[in-house]
């Protein structure tokens, strides 16, 4: 019974979660912030990307990052440094930010109009899949030094992204990875997904990024 | 309400588990099987360390493989072409293996006695920590590629582990990653860790963790 148990208990943690994200996507939507929820494995690059992306917009745009890790306040203290306000939200065993820890954070952070919210979720390639936060985006992040099956063998996440970013480009000369093969087995197991190919470090592939950003922002505004 | 019983049911979850562990633990002593929990986050290598490790020792061991995945056969068929016997568990949603299934495939594996047993976990760095499969020790692997600040940002496997692997040292020409400060933070967090820096593609440092399994063993003969 422990399992009829537990499917039910998820059935009612997705559902309550399903309530927070339609606030907050309402909340997102009446105050015209473009929010992201960023996904990948632990280190793959999000934090790198979202301080390359506030050097290159922070003067043309309003940012805000949410930061959800286990433990530290390390990525909040990144985010900061580079020049945009971030509030950190420490999950302790918890493996993914959920709808209503992310409600939380926007009132803490109060965004002005028209700006834009990053969510760096939790490092975790799984559990974030199924937990709408209320973002008009999922973004997955796979780094080239991770190998190029992940899609095949990680497929809820790819599935559930809108855009795919796939960094550490730099790195390609050192590591076996096949990008030909890694864009083919993301296209399978979802076929409408964009994909952006960059290195968050060096910066090659950033302004394809940050295009996109500002595509999103002016067929909001139109 | 919905927490309480999240609460409750997480107890429940994890004292079944420590029933079926303490099942596999048993059976694995009684029949002098050396038996390792392998957890990283995606593409650290363990399949790679793996393949590098049944190379090495195929022809002095006998050596068993739980592969653990969302999905795909990818790994085991890995294993199997490096030469040793592998089963393969497809996890769908879930995030980490637990004892139940582990006890399963080993009553699959049927393994010989005073062989070794490798279980490599679903890649995620947080869900795993608390689930005892009936292992001898636990292994926590990070690459360099993933950066030195995740013991700090992911304390609770690194907690929780017996030995660290520090994969990829052959990238380190390449990533602006400090090894001394990586080992200090995992020191940090877990004073007892043993800690071997290799690369399983390229390597370097795998006689020392051979010479570390080949030690565990003979311990265990005496
Ligand atoms: N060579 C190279 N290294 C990168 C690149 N992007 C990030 N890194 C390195 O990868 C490591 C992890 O980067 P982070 O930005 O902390 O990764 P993250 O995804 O935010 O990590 P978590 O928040 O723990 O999930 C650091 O050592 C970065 O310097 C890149 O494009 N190229
Ligand atoms: N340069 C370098 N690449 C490595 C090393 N070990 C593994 N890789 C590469 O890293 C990628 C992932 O390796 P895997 O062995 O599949 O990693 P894994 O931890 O088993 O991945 P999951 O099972 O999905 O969690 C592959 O492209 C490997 O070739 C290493 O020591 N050096
Ligand atoms: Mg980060
Ligand atoms: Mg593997
Ligand atoms: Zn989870
Ligand atoms: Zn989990």
């Amino acid at each position: 019974t422990a399992d009829l148990r537990l499917v039910q208990l998820e059935k009612d943690v997705l559902g309550k979660n399903k309530r927070y994200a339609a606030k907050n996507r309402q909340y997102l939507q009446q105050h015209e912030i473009f929010a992201l929820n960023i996904i990948s494995s632990p280190g793959s690059g999000k934090t790198s990307l979202l301080t390359a992306t506030i050097d290159a917009l922070k003067d043309q745009l309003d940012i805000n990052v949410i930061e959800g890790d286990q433990s530290s306040q390390l990525d909040a203290e990144r985010i900061r440094n580079s020049g945009a306000k971030a509030i950190q939200i420490n999950t302790g065993k918890g493996c993914h930010l959920d709808a209503h820890q992310v409600g939380h954070a926007i009132e803490d952070l109060n965004p002005a109009d028209k700006g834009v919210l990053f969510i760096e979720n939790v490092g975790n390639l799984v559990c974030p899949a199924p937990f709408d936060l209320g973002e008009a985006y999922k973004v997955v992040m796979l780094s080239v030094t991770e190998g190029e099956d992940k899609p095949l063998k990680y497929p809820d996440i790819f599935y559930a992204a809108d855009l795919m970013i796939i960094n550490k480009t730099d790195l390609l000369p050192y590591v076996d990875f096949n990008m030909d093969k890694c864009v083919e087995y993301a296209k399978q197991i979802n076929p409408n997904l964009i994909i952006i190919e960059l290195s968050a470090t060096k910066g090659d592939g950033l302004s394809e990024w940050v295009q996109w950003i500002k595509a999103q922002l002016t067929l909001k505004a139109v």
